[in-house]
Order: C-alpha cells, then structure tokens, then sequence
C-alpha cells in the first residue's frame, strides 16, 4: 500500500479526501492534520467517519515526509508555498488542492492573489490536475496542483467545442451555480443558514480568483487567447456545482451534432457522461461522485451552443479529482477508490 | 372601492393575487373563482389565509362580469383567449396573468404556443402590463397583459443599457435562475422535493416560450431586432428569481458608469433599488414584496456589461405586478396594496 | 405617536422588531441602535429594508431615554438587567425581549444562567408578556419581559388543556423544533448552511434555558407544580418553529371535545387559529406572521392528548409578541402593526 | 454469485435497494422491474445510475422465479401478499419491504389496512427483518418482513431500555421526524417543494400504520404490553428520520449510567454507534449509510429517559436493511455491500 497523508484534513475538501482515502484499495491513509483541530477524534468533529479511529495531528510537531508517500495539501493558498518544496526534496509526490501552482504565470499569480509566489521554479514542473485534459502528463508528475471547482465544470464544459472548433473562442460566457459547501468551513456570515437559505445570489463577478485560472486552460485548450466572462452565484444547497457555459456555435452546428462530439470525445472517460440530446444535467445526480454530467444544446434563436456541465464541487470539483490525479501518478486503476455510488434519490 | 374578481384563484399565482387583494385599500375582492377547489373555503387549501372567509366559487356557475369591475385572469394560456372577449364587452378591466396577450405577432404566439390564436383583433389594444416600461400606456387600457415572470426580471436588467447605449443589442445572454414555486401548483415530478432539493438544473433551453417574449420586450427597447440566448434554471428554493443579464459593453464603460446609468433610470420607480457598486443582489432580499433590486457590473476581463436582477416569481413576476398594473389603470396610487416589507431575515 | 427605540437592532429578534415598527400606525421609530454595526445604513446590513434612510446607532453615545417613551431592549442576557433600571427611571415603557426578567424567582434564573440577577427588585412588577395569558396586566405595566420562542408556543399548546384540566399536570413532553434563525445572527458552526442543511438534530435536551421558563409557565397555569420534559430540535429551515406537546387526556376525553375546548378557549383571540379535528398546523401557515396555529388530537391508542402548535419564531415568538405587548400598554389596537399577511405558498 | 431480482424497482425505496445491489459482492443482480416504466432504462428515469446498463422490465411479462434466488419486493402492501405465496413454492427467498408480512396477528393487519390478510398462513414463518433484534432467526427465514421506517428508528432507541429495565413500559412517547422522500416517489400535493420547504408539520397523529408497528415490537421485547403515543412529522429534507423516544426513566438512573448501558447493548452491532454522553445525533451523520445513531440522555428535571435515534429512512430504514437482512439469510458477512461511507459534510 501506498501511505498517504492529508495535511488541512479538517476543511471540507480535506475530510472529503480523507472520507475517500480511508476505503481506497490502493493508499493507505496514514497521518491526518488539522491545526485547529488537532487531537481530536475526525469522528468527534465529523461524526459520519465513527469508527474510523484517526486524530487530528498537530501538523507542527509531526513528520509528514517521513509518514507518507504522497500527500494531499487541502491548505489555503500561500500554505502549499511554503510547504511544497521541503516535501518534493523529502520525495514525496504532492497533491495540492490549493490554487499555489495553478497559474503558470507567477505574475498573474502574485495579481490575483496579491501575494508573492515564492516558489515559482516549480512552476514549470507543476501539473495541472484534471485528468480528462492533462492525463498524459501526469505519469511523470511529481507536483500536482488540483483545478479550482468552477474551472474544472468549466473547463470540462467548454474543451470539447474548443479543441474541435464547434464554437468560437472570441467570447465565453460562464455562469457558474455552487452550492454553500464550496465556501469552506470557516465560519462567515454568507454561509449561515438563515442568510443562504432560499436565496440566489452572484457574488465575485469580475473579481474572482478562478477567473485567470478558466482563462489559462481555455486558451490553451483552443491555442489562442480566449476571453472569457465569469459570474460564480451562490445557490441553497450543501453540494453540487452546476457551470453554464455559453459560445457562439459554428455555423450551421445543431443541438445533435454538438452531443455527437461531445460523446466522441468522452466516450473513454470514465467520470464523463453526456446527457441525451434534448435533456439536461442536474446537480443532484452527481452528488457524492467524481462524476461530471454534461448537457449540450445549440440555441436556434440566437446560435449559440449552450453547455451545462454538473460536478459535486467538493468530489469531482476537489478531493476526488486528487484522487483521481494520485491514482495515475502511481499507476493505479484510475478510478481506484472513486467508483462508490452516490444517492439516486 | 372598486370590485376586483380573481378567476383561476387556486393556483400559486391566483392566490398570490388574492392575497394581495384582501388587504388592498382601493380593490374590494367580491369574487375567487377554482374550477378544482370549487366549494372549499380559501382557508382549506391555503391554511395561512385562515379568517378571510372566502369560499372559492364554481366558474361554470358564477356570473364574473357582474360580481366585478376589474378581473385578474390567473389561468393557463389559451383560457384567457376564451373568456376576455366578452369580459371586456361587459365593460369589465381585464388583467390578464396568462401569456395569451402577451405576444404582438399572433403568428409567433401560435408558433411558440401550438395553438390558434382566437383573439387577434384584441392585440392591438392590449397593453404590456410592465409599468416600468409601459407606464404611460396602462391608464388608458382595458386589457393589461402581464408579462412573464422571467421577462420582467430580464427586462428591468436590460432595458437602461439598451435604452441609452450602455451595451451592445447584438447579443444578450440570460442565464435565469428560479424557485421552484414558478412551476406552478399542478403536481409533477419536477417540482417534487425529492427531486428539486440539493440540485440546479438547466430546463427548456432555447425552448421556453418566454424567449420569443424576452425577444419582443428587449428588441422594442433597443428599436432594432435583438439576439438573446434564454437559459432558464430550477433551483432550490420555492420562491425567487434571478435573471443575469450578460451584454458587450460600450467601450470604455465602467462599473460605477453603470451602476450611476441604472439610478438615473431607475430614481423615481418606487420599486426598483440598485445596489451599489460592488454589490449584488440576492433574491431574499425581495421575498415576499413586489420589488426588484438590480446590481450592475463591468468585468474588465471581458468587457462585458452584467446585470443581475432578483424579484419575487409570485409578486413582482406575478400577482404583485398585476395589481401595480391594476393601480395604474385605476388612477390609484401605485404602490397601494403593495408596500407590506418582507422578511428580513 | 409614539416613540419608539429598538435597542439591539441588528440581530434577527432586533431587525424583526424593527420591520414591524417601520410600518406601525401607532410607534414612529426613532432609533435604532447597534454595538457592532454602529454608523452604517440599516439597508447595507440588510438589503431587504432598502430605502428606509435609518442608521446603526451607537448605544455607548445615544440618550435613548431622551429619544423614546418605549424602548425595545433585543439584547442578550445580562444586558437587560444593565440597562432597564435607567430607563424605567427616565419614564420609559421597557419591552423586553431578552431573559433577564422572565423568571420570577432570582435563585432559578441564577441557576440557569450562572450569572447574579442585579435587578431583582424588578422582578414583581415585570409582567410576562404574553398576551393570550396575561392579557390583564399588560395596560398597567412598566417593564414586559416578553418570553422566549419555544415557551411561547408551549404554553398556547397546553394552556387550555391545563386551564380545565383536560389533561394531567404530572407530566408534560413537549418536543420542539425550531428554524435556524431561533440561533440568532451570531456566527456559529451549527448555523452553517453545510451543517444545518439537509439534517434534524436535538440539542441541549434536558439544558436548556427555556425550560424552567416552561415550567414556570405551566405551573402557573396548573396552580401546582407542572414535570416538563423539554427537547428542542433544529431543523433545516429559516423560521418557524413547532412545539409538539403531549399530555396524559382526562378519561373519554375525544379529539372533538378537544378541539372544541381549544376554539373556545381562543375564540376572541384575534391570532391564534384552532385548527379543525383531524389536522395539524404546519409552520409554512404562520411564516411572517404574529399567528400561532394550533392542531389538537386524541391518540385512541395511548390516551395521550397531542397538541401541536405553530408560530413565526422570529415574530410571535419574538418581535411580533413585543409589539402586541406595546399595543396593550400603550391602549392601541393590539394588531396595530401585525396584520400583514404573510406568503401563502 | 447468488442472483437477485427486485420487484417494483422504480420507486424510492426499489431503486435505493437496486443501487445497493449493483455493487454488492455477493449478490448479482439479474432483473429489475417496474409496471410505470417497463422498458426504459433505469437511467433514464435515475441519472445517478448513468453506465448501470439495466432496464425495468415489465412484470406482467417476466418469469421473476425463474431469474433470481433473492427477490426483493418494493411494493405496495397487498401487492406482496399476492405474489409472495408463489415465489416462495418456487424456492426463492423473500424479503419483503411492503408492511404486509410485518403484523403477526392478521386481525391487527386488517383493522388498520382496511383489508383482508390473504396469506396468514405465512404470518408465523415470517422473521421480523431488524437484525439488532431478530438476528438469531434469519439464516433459517424463507420470508422476511422489513420493518417500517419509524419502527426501525424507534425500536434501536428503545429496546436496550426496555430489555434491561432503565426505563418503564407503561408509556413510550414516539416523536418522530422524517424527509419528505419517506412519502415515496407518487405525486402528492404534500410532498411537493412549495408546499414542504421552510416548513415542519405533524401528520396522521394516532393513525399512522407504523403505530401498531411499533406496539408489537416494544410489547415484545417488554414482554409485556406497551402504550405507545406516536407522532410524526414532516421535514424540509430529503432524506434522514430522527426518532425522540421519550419514556420513564427507572429510578436513580444517569445520563452516563443510560449512555454505558447502551453501549454495551450495541457494542458489537457494526452499524449501530451510540453518542458520547451529552451529544446528540444529527440525520446528516448518517445520510446514504445503513448506519444508526443513537444519543442518551436522562432529563434530571422531569426523571425521563430521552433517547433518540438517527437513520436514513431509504437505507437503514428501507433497502439497506432489506440488504443487510438478505446477507444474514444467505450468510454472507453482515456488512457486505453496505461499507461504502456516506457524505461527510
């Protein structure tokens, strides 16, 4: 067995990647930290994992590198920075959840995040952790930096019109649904209860960080600058991630040529399903899963090609997709561990 | 006081109407009619309107145009062609809450609705019954067609930057997100809890039938044929609405251009507030009352001009503006049975 | 009029208060005051109050006693006790919504709230303020200590039943669920939308500070000692709270005469509504209101008499309540201020 | 592998066993039906099951026996009783998820379904399907009768009181609260989302079927009969049931003295976890899993014993109890098939 260990298992993409370490057939969950946490039971502070008898270490005074072989960084930003480098030179293959190594471009880093990158040596290096775009890559990857949520439905929506040409990469429209988990355990007040619940609401239009990241993978994927206008909202459910991308359509493209190639170009994966013509993804059927479900229309009043790509943002969108990434690092089944049903109702 | 009549009064937007009626200090209500509830007291459908004392009436039975001098139709379309030619003939005001009035070209309703459209000769004179747009036009009429719910929030988020130039009319993209209170009380496996809760989902792209009105309202405001792409979404919440309106922004427009644009168009309506700069809307804010409150943008990534606009489906998407509507064509004030606050939390 | 302050405004029992007072025909609301939100607008805290130009003031520099005839104290406890001596000295009427003077005995409250009572002198002249029991003392008094949510829906469920000894003082169960915002606007990990949502959980069952605020209630009403045994659950909504409360019936006791003894018992009460046999009361029925709706049954099986009710927790179990009690005392009307409907659907 | 069929595999708690069965290790499954949607695929109808490659077959066509060793029926009641007798001459094993096998005495069956009991013949072979208490006899049971919900939920948190003697049997008071998927996949005007959101309500107070339920299983590990008075409820949610057990608690009883004795009750059960004293279970903890959580408390102001039991109502208290009933029978390893962890947040 492989040992693994997560570092900041205490948030909500940490347990999640714990949740799924601990029956994985492959990786042997050997050390969990938490910082606030630290010493308590993972069942006293989440009790769906009674029974699985970790604590919470403290991550000051315990080895990562000498309890591991890879380890999964579910930190905030600047904590992967600092870390990262001492744990590659240990030799450890890290997985890292947060958004440290996902710019190529340390100055578009150092923008959005306004701090400095102070590790931008290892950008190069780096690979970007969404497998259905970068799977090639990862094999030999000894860092890899997991997608945002938003920028994995997106880019997940948007990849197969781009690569082929099925639409324009002149304008991308994303208007990208989240439910309240994406924003983390920390307590605010735009996560309460009374504050989120029967409410709709965009919030960090223009000015949220996974903007550069969506604007680098889809110029990439089409080979030329793509511009790409983002409104994140927040919507009254615990998990599910719902990304609406809209591109104007080739000429003469229809609803039943757009499903043809997005199936063409899924019809390996296996996380990645494509609705029917006609029908339309919803988030409630990947809860649970790293599963991405996919619904492409072209609109005949207006041409554009409409596609809503449906993840759970804290599986697909974050420690399942680490997961995912682990497993073809090391060369596991890649759905190793991810193949647990989530509710049908 | 004027006699109001309320036929179709059992479903969420009739009683909705009804609601409002009961406490109005200008329209007394004489008459709920419901084909299905006929017979049973308002209170033992609707608990919360216990002590009203109203009994829903047998439509087949009851003679409306006597009962009243203003009738809300809050019927499925197609019945509103039935029944308002000879309402109006009785000198009755008919405002009507179906989409059977609200389409200028008979062509494009029978189109769009699959069925003939009975009563051209009456859409000439029917006015859209959207006071923020058509407010001049409402005394004088006779019979108000009341716009959809998603229209009305697409239309006030549009219409100042069509108005004047803020945006390009070329292409407007309204990715709209609604309670599931906005399907209507007939049963159906879409509106079930198990299936709406902790799920969004896309519905009837580019085939909902308030595109070809979204198309009418948004090309009258610009004065030349706008291209707008309709997404409609189902999120969890029973009521609410937000339409995100995405736009090409004239050049060099700023954010805080926008948002002064939208308080100078907006500054004498008593039920529009626009947020300030950097502020969005969420759609709790307007639950329960018949307002709208806007936020505007400029994202300097894209260029893009976007607008989001939250009401409440029942209210301001319906009943709420019916009777706004019906103060108007009345010579009431405006606001008369509509200033009740909502729910603050 | 009369004028009105609203210490503690920013909280959700304080904002709820105000909401209620904005519109009041007989309280103008002259100050609004908040520690925490000390400066800014009412509306850029909450969006829903949008155009009512009052401010956060800063209690530590305001004279509320020179601004007001009656001051709403929605503070929490001990805050009370600092404050309400002045303000009874400046002449002031004190409403108030905290803890501080609902239990008569100062040993109890000190027990359960593990902090001295400074004001103990106040204690027999404090009128509890709930108006369905003690309607008669309301006109004469100075200080109303209004009483906490789950005791109120408590005690309109069992009053009538202990009243005339329809059922048994021995014991009473009353098993109680209660919408998030019964936890207030303060941060905390159980008022997380992703802790909350989707799960219903018992809390401080056999701690909590209503309980003996329960028992002194009932047995008041009993004229002997009454046994509660008080459970109190969160479940995943924003308002609304229902005490489901159950009491040993008085041999051949039927539902029938139940609920014939309960529309009696209320029948001049202009907010409360009995249910008929054979139905309960859901909470969505009183949502927004100062109504309680109250459901009575006999369970053939066990002899036990069932008694269900539902109130706004945030309005007849706080805010609405405080100003029913100022109506009574002041001589106004006392649903001046509390007829607004609320949502039918 | 031994195969397996699932009759009536459509509705919520059919397609919950299906879904537990398409990973199961021991059990293969062969044949999946459904009258209302004979002939398509199941994903179309559950998306969740996207890959699954099954169809509901019709009924009235397929040879059941011929396909399965196991068949689980997800029906109606009376629809078990009339095709139980033939699949059982045919050699298979049933576990019966209807109520129909449930009641031991069929008079009792009779006065509360409203029908007669065709096969009473079969009533004393039948086991009672909740292994914590009748695991003993399973392996030699050809029919299994799976309990109720409520039953499940109430009878886990009150049998080690009742067995040992902590608490008296005279009276058990059942409040119990369940998510709205516990009323099945039919259309029903209650179980629609405007009308269950923000809301909590008690139903079928002294009429619910589960009720009798209940009686025959606490009477019989009483061993003498037990007065029962139970009360559910309706909650916002989708899935999850907490029952509040509420009985007498035997003199001089603790709160750490009930806590020890349950867990020495359940401390070999594998999916049976009891809360440390002083913490209460939430429905989330368990959601998707077959597991129970139970808290303990004594209330020291009224002497009861409060127990209260979390479960989800589709597995636990439906197809995953059914599961874990089969894996008895055929004497597999208890768990198998229902390791799989359920959400953690």
């Amino acid at each position: 067995m492989i040992r693994a260990a997560v570092v900041g298992g205490a948030g909500y993409t940490g347990i999640e990647t714990v949740r799924l370490l601990l029956d994985h057939p492959g990786f042997e969950l050997t050390l969990v930290t938490s910082t606030a946490d630290a010493g308590r039971p993972l069942e006293a502070v989440y009790p769906a994992l009674a029974g699985c008898g970790l604590v919470f270490e403290d991550p000051s005074v315990c080895d990562v590198a000498a309890s591991a072989d890879v380890v999964f960084l579910a930190v905030p930003h600047t904590a992967s920075l600092a870390i990262t480098p001492a744990l590659l030179d240990a030799g450890l293959v890290v997985i890292d959840l947060s958004a440290d190594f996902r710019l190529k471009d340390a100055a578009v880093y150092e923008s959005w995040y306004g701090t400095p990158h102070t590790a931008p040596g290892l950008l190069p290096s780096a690979v970007y952790g969404l497998p259905e775009l970068t799977r090639a890559s990862l094999p030999a990857a000894r860092l890899v930096a997991c997608p945002g949520c938003y920028p994995t439905a997106t880019a997940l929506a948007a990849a197969p019109a781009l690569e082929v040409g099925l639409a324009s990469p002149s304008l991308v429209v994303v208007d990208a649904k989240s439910g309240v988990s994406g924003a983390g355990r920390a307590l605010a007040a735009g996560s309460q209860f009374a504050v989120a619940n029967e409410s709709v609401k965009p919030y960090s239009v223009g000015s949220h960080r996974h903007a550069p990241e969506i604007v680098q993978t889809l110029s990439s994927i089409a080979g030329s600058p793509v511009s790409v206008c983002f409104a994140p909202h927040l919507v009254p459910m615990t998990r599910g991630l719902l990304a609406t991308v809209y591109m104007s359509a080739a000429d003469g493209l229809t609803s039943a040529d757009a499903v043809d190639a997005y199936r063409m170009r899924y019809a390996d994966e296996p996380f990645v399903t494509v609705h029917p013509d006609g029908t339309m993804p919803a988030t409630r059927e990947v809860s649970g899963t790293n599963r991405a479900h996919i619904g492409v229309t072209v609109d005949p009043g207006s041409g554009m090609l409409v596609v809503a790509c449906a993840i759970d943002n804290l599986v697909k969108g974050s420690g399942g997709q680490a997961v995912q990434c682990a497993n073809v690092v090391f060369g596991l089944e890649e759905t190793a561990g991810l193949t647990a049903r989530g509710p049908v109702v």
